[in-house]
C-alpha cells in the first residue's frame, strides 16, 4: 500500500522552486528548463548585480513570455531564508562554491532540498580539495551531499536533499571514461590501464560565464582556438578522478587540457586511455550500453562520432569509441552542451532522479538542429 | 451543449502528423517541435535521398531518443497516399513549391489536413504569381488555403485544411509594419505611407536549406556579411506587399534587400517608412500592443532593440519602433528565429490556431540564451 | 629642376613614425600595416593601460618578429613631447577626440605631423558637433585639419600636417554615395535626390574596440543580429552629412542605421536613395568609375555585389549599384574592412597622399581570402 | 670572387613563378602572398574548373587590384608545358597528388623548379606510403624532392628543383615535435619517450578545401566541434613519423586525432609525450629555442599559451611547452594559420631558402589582429 501510495505521490507532485544566480548563464538555463517541465513551478529568481531588474530584463529570451518575463530578481541573503522556504521547496543555487556552502547550510537547515551547481561539495576528501582550490575545505556538508551525475549515482539520488551537480568538463569526461574503468565481479579487470588518461577538452565560450573579459571578448575568441589552464591548473581534474577511481577500485591518474573553441555551447572531450590486452572498440561500446541502460546518454554507431553541433540545448550526451591498432591507444569522445548537460539540465535530471521521476521529464532530448 | 462537447474535443484531442522533407531544415524543426507536443504524434517521416534512413542517421540530434531516433524515413509518392492516409490525420509538407502543389491535392483529397511550408498557395492571384516565378500559378487550391499568419488571419484559421505557412522574410516584415498599415474604423489612416517602403533583411545561413553551395561554405559564410537577390530579385517581396495592401486598403509596394550575415540561426527586419503627420513611436507600439493582443509577438519596451540572440528555438517574435525626428522617417524592427518562428513553429502555431488550442500550446517560448 | 629634386625626394624619402593608442585595435593594426611599409619606420609606440609592456606582450602577432615584438609601449604625455619630437616626424593618433584634441596641438607645435583617427577635427561647423557630442567644439584647429579620405580631398592632403580620419561608418557610406551626389559643370544634378537618403550597415565587432563590455562578449555578440544606436544617434551621421553636402552644393539629409553582426572585421554599407528621373544603374557605375579613377576603390561589375568577406586586411573597397525599378529606389553598396580601409589603412593612405606618395603603397590591396 | 657574385646574384634575382590551382585555398593564398613578394613576379595562373576566369571572378579579393585581377586562368595540360617554360622560372603546384606526380615531372622535364603542396613527394619509402593511400607510389622522383620544412632541412633545400612542402597538420606536429627528439652529439638522448606519441589537432574548416560539402556547410560547422579521420586514418600521420624518426635516429609512433572547429584559418597541434626523467619544460624551450635559431618560429615565454588568432595570415609558427608534474607528461603545443605556414606561406619560405634568401624575405610575420 505504501508503495502504491508512493507512486500516486510521484505521479502527481509539483515542486515550488528557485534560482538563485538567475541571470547567469547556468542561471538562464535553469529558467528555460523549469519553464518547461511540468512538475515545477518557478516561483523565486535572485541574482546579485541585476536584483530588481525582471527576468526580461536580465535575460530577454523570456520578455513577454507570461508568467515569466515580469518575474523580478531578488536579492539573496543567506542570513534570511524564511521568505524563500514560506515561498519554495527547493532551490538550485548557482553560485561561487564558498557562497554556495554557505547559502546551502541555510537552505537546508530551513527544510529546503538543494540542486548546488557550485564545486563546494563535490569532493569528498578535504585533501583532494586543497591543493587545487588553495585553502582548505570548510564544510562538513560535503558528506552528505550526492555527486549529482545521475549514470554513477542513481540509488544514492534517490530522496537525496542536497546534490552536488558536477561542471562540464568533469561530467564529459566521466560519461566517455566511466564504463571503461568500472570493475564488476563480471569484469574483474577495467577496459583501460589506470594510469596515463589523458582528457582533451575543447569548449564553447559560454563555459566562461556571463562576466566579460578580454578572453571572451568577440574578435579574441572568435576565430581562435586555445588551451589554457594546462598541466594540472584545472580545478576540476580531481573531481575526474575521485569519480573514476571508485569505479576502478583503484588510484586514477587523469591529465586534463581544455581547449577554448569559437562556439557559444558544446564541450568534446577527446579521451586517450592505454586498452589493456583484448580490448576492443565494440567490448567498450557494450560495456558502455550495458553503463547506460537507464539515464540520457546515447552510445553512438561504430563509425559515427560525436559533435556538438547535435546537442545545442539537449539533456543528451553523446559517446563514441575507437581503437588505435598501431599504438594500442584508445580514443573515448564525448560531446555534450555545456550548459545544458554540463551543467543545468544535468541538476533537472538529477532532481528527477531524486524525486523518483524519469530521468527526461521536462527536459529537452532533441537538441537545435542546425 | 455543443459547444462545451467542442470544447471538451479541443482538451482531449490527438492528433497523428507526418512531415514530408524531414531530412531539410525546417523539417528536422518540425521533428523536434513535435516531438515536445503534448498532442501530436509523429508518426510517419517522409525525406527524399535519404529515404530509407532512421532518422537519427538523418538527424543526428534525434540519435537515441526513445520512440523518435529510430524512425525510419519513406520515399513519398503523391500518387499513391493511402498508406499516409491511413496512419495520419494530417501532414506538414516541406516540398518544393511545384511539388507541393501536387501532394497537397492529393493528401487533401484523401481527406487529411495540410500545412505547407512552401510558396505553393500563398499568393492569392496569379497575376501576383507570374512575375516573380516565371510561369503562371498551377493550382486552383490556392483560393482555399489560409495565409498561415495566425495574428493576421485568426479568425480564417480555425478549421482550416489548407495552410500556406509564410517564409521568414515575409514573416519578420510582416510582423513590424501590419499594426502601421492597418486601417480600421477607429483608425481610418495607416501610420505610415504606403509607398516607399524598404524591408532590410538581415538573416542566418540555415535560410537557404541544407544543401551545401559555394556560398554556404563555412569558410565563405563566416566573416562576410553581403547582400543577394537585390532590387526585386526576392520572390517572396509580393507576399509582403499582398498582406500589407489588404490591411492597409491600398495598393503597397515594398523594397526588399535581403543580407546573408554569418550566423546559423535569426532573422532581423529593419524595415523604413515615412511616418504620416502626428505619428509618434509610442503610438506605434500602441498600435501593435493592440494589434498583438493574441499570438506570440513581444512588444519591446522604449530604447529597447530587438536582438536575434534571444529568439534561437522560440516560436516568438521580437518588434520595436524608433522615429527620427529629422527625417521624419519610422523604424520598425522585428527579430525572428528563422527555422522556427520563420517557419516550422509558425506551422504549428497555425495548426494550433486551427484546431482551437492555444498558439503556443507545446512551442518553446523561451529561446536559447545563450 | 626643384620638381625633379621634389620627385627625388619623394622616391628616398624615409619616415620616422609613432603610434599613440598602439595596444587597441585600429593601433594593433597601423602597428602591422607600418611594419611592411617600405617608407615608414615604427620607432615609437605608446598605450595607456599597457604602458611598460612589449608590443609582443600587448599584441601577440608580434612576438618572434625582429625589430617589432620587442619594442616597449610607453606612457604618452601631451606636456611633454620633446623625446617624441627627436624621435618621429610624426605621429598617428590613435585616442578619444577630447584627448586627440590636446595630443595634436602639442604634436604640432613640435614640428610633427599629426594623423588623427579620433573625431576631434573631422566637424568644420562647431553647430554640427555640438547636438551630438553634447559640448561645444574645443579647438580651433579643426579648421586646418584636411578630412583625411584621399577619393574626396586629395588635393588639400598633399603637404597635409593634420589629417583626420573618418571612421568606418562614414568611409563606406561616402565611398557609395559620393559619385552619385557630385555635382559638377558636366553633370549639374545629382543622380539620386539629397533627402531621404538611408545607410544601413552592418559592422563587425572589432568595430567596439578592444574593452570587452556585454555586448561583445563572445556568447552575446556571436550567433545574434541586432541594430543599435539608431534613429540619430549615431555621432557620425553628421560627417556623412557634411561631405555630402559639399558634393552636392546642397544640404543632404541621412538616416544612419548600425547594425552589429557577428563577425570580426568588416563593414557594409547598404545605402537607399531616391533616384532621379533617367538615372540607371550603369550610369552609377560610370559616374563611380569616373570618381575613383585615383584611389582604391573597385565598382564591381554588374550583377556582382560586395561582401566583406574579400576585404579583410585590404586597403581597398568594393561598390556596387543597382536600380529597383518597381520603386524607383536606388541601391549602393559599399564594403571594407572596418580596422583596414575603415580605419588604419585610411590612415596610412591618406599619408601617402600627403607626401605625394602612391594611394596604395606599402599596403596590401589584396585581403584574405578566405 | 664567385661567392660575392653568387651574393649579389642572390641580391637582385627575380624569378617568374606561376601557381597551377590558383582558384582553391592554398592557390589563393599563393597569389596573395606571391604578389606582396618583392622577388617574385606572378605570370601565370591556371585552374581547372575556372578556367576562362579572371583572378578576380574567381578569387574576388583581388578585383580592381592592379596588374592581377585582370589575370586569366588558364587551362594546365601537363602533356604540353612549352608555352610555361617560356613564361616561367618555376611553379606552384596545388593539386590532388596523382596529378602532381604526373605535372611535377613535366614541369622539372622542361628545366622549371616546382614547389609542390601536394603529398605526392612527401614520403621517401614507398612502403611507409601505401598502407594509407592504397595503391603503390607512382614516381622516383620522391628520392629527388626535397621535404619543404626549412627549419628541419635548411641545408639540402639551398638549390633544390623540387620541393615537397608539408601539410597542415604535419608542419604543426613537427615544430612542436622536432626539438624534444632530436637527438645530437651534445644531447644523445631525446628529451621525451619515442613511443605513445598523442597529436590533438584543432583546425579550422579551410583546411578542407573549396568545393563545398556537408560537413563544411555554414550551419553544420558552425556552433559545432568533432574529431574525423581518427585512429590512424589520417593519412599524413606516416610524414611526422617519418620526420620525427630521422631526427630520433628510431623508429617513432604517433596517433594523430584532427578535430574541426568552428573558424576560418588556424591549427592548433596539442601533443602529448611522456617526459624523460629529468627533462624540465624549460629545458625544452631551450632545445626549442636553439632548434629555431633560424627560421620563422616563435618560441613562447613560461606561461604563455598559443592561440590561432594571432598567427592569421602570417608565416610565423608559435611554440610552447609545458609539464605536468603529477602524470610526467610533456605538453607540446604549437599555432600556426594553416594556409599560411600550413601550405602557401611555407611553400615560398622554403623557396625562398632553396635561392639563398631570408626565410621571411617578402612574408608577412605579422598577423590580423583581431
Amino acid at each position: 500500500l505504501a508503495d502504491s501510495e508512493s507512486k500516486l505521490h510521484r505521479d502527481t507532485e509539483r515542486l515550488r522552486v528557485g534560482v538563485v544566480g538567475a541571470a547567469g548563464y547556468t542561471g538562464a538555463e535553469l529558467v528555460r528548463l523549469i519553464h518547461g517541465h511540468p512538475r515545477l513551478d518557478l516561483v523565486y529568481v535572485a541574482a546579485r548585480e541585476r536584483a530588481g531588474q525582471t527576468l526580461a530584463q536580465a535575460i530577454p529570451s523570456t520578455a513577454g513570455v507570461p508568467n515569466l518575463g515580469e518575474l523580478v530578481l531578488e536579492p539573496f541573503d543567506p542570513g534570511d531564508v524564511s521568505q524563500i522556504r514560506d515561498r519554495c521547496d527547493g532551490v538550485f543555487l548557482g553560485l561561487p562554491h564558498e557562497a554556495s556552502a554557505t547559502a546551502a547550510e541555510a537552505l537546508l537547515g530551513a527544510g529546503l532540498f538543494v540542486v548546488d551547481l557550485s564545486a563546494a561539495f563535490r569532493l569528498k576528501q578535504a585533501a583532494h580539495y586543497e591543493p587545487w582550490y588553495g585553502h582548505p575545505h570548510a564544510t562538513a556538508l560535503s558528506q552528505r551531499a550526492v555527486y549529482g551525475l545521475p549514470e554513477l549515482h542513481r540509488a544514492e539520488l534517490l530522496g537525496a536533499r542536497l546534490i552536488a551537480v558536477p561542471g562540464c568538463h568533469v561530467t564529459s569526461a566521466l560519461l566517455a571514461l566511466a564504463p571503461l574503468l568500472r570493475r564488476s565481479t563480471a569484469r574483474p579487470a577495467a577496459l583501460v590501464e589506470t594510469d596515463g588518461i589523458i582528457v582533451d577538452t575543447k569548449t564553447g565560450v559560454s563555459g566562461a560565464g556571463r562576466s566579460p573579459s578580454a578572453s571572451t571578448h568577440f574578435p579574441e575568441a572568435a576565430e581562435g582556438v586555445r588551451p589554457y589552464k594546462v598541466v594540472g591548473a584545472h580545478r576540476h581534474t580531481p573531481e575526474i578522478e575521485q569519480e573514476l577511481s571508485i569505479l576502478a577500485g583503484a588510484s586514477v591518474r587523469v591529465l586534463l587540457t581544455p581547449h577554448l573553441v569559437p562556439m557559444t555551447r558544446g564541450l568534446l572531450a577527446t579521451c586517450y586511455a592505454r586498452a589493456r590486452p583484448g580490448t576492443t572498440a565494440e567490448a567498450c561500446r557494450e560495456a558502455a550500453r550495458d553503463f547506460y541502460r537507464e539515464g540520457l546518454v546515447t552510445i553512438l554507431e561504430r563509425d559515427d562520432l560525436p559533435d556538438t553541433l547535435f546537442l545545442r540545448g539537449s539533456a543528451r550526451a553523446h559517446v563514441a569509441y575507437a581503437l588505435d591498432a598501431r599504438t594500442g591507444i584508445l580514443l573515448g569522445v564525448c560531446a555534450i552542451d555545456n550548459l545544458a548537460r554540463g551543467a543545468s539540465a544535468e541538476a533537472v535530471q538529477a532532481l528527477n532522479v531524486a524525486r523518483g521521476w524519469p530521468d527526461s521529464l521536462g527536459l529537452p532530448e532533441v537538441g537545435l538542429f542546425p
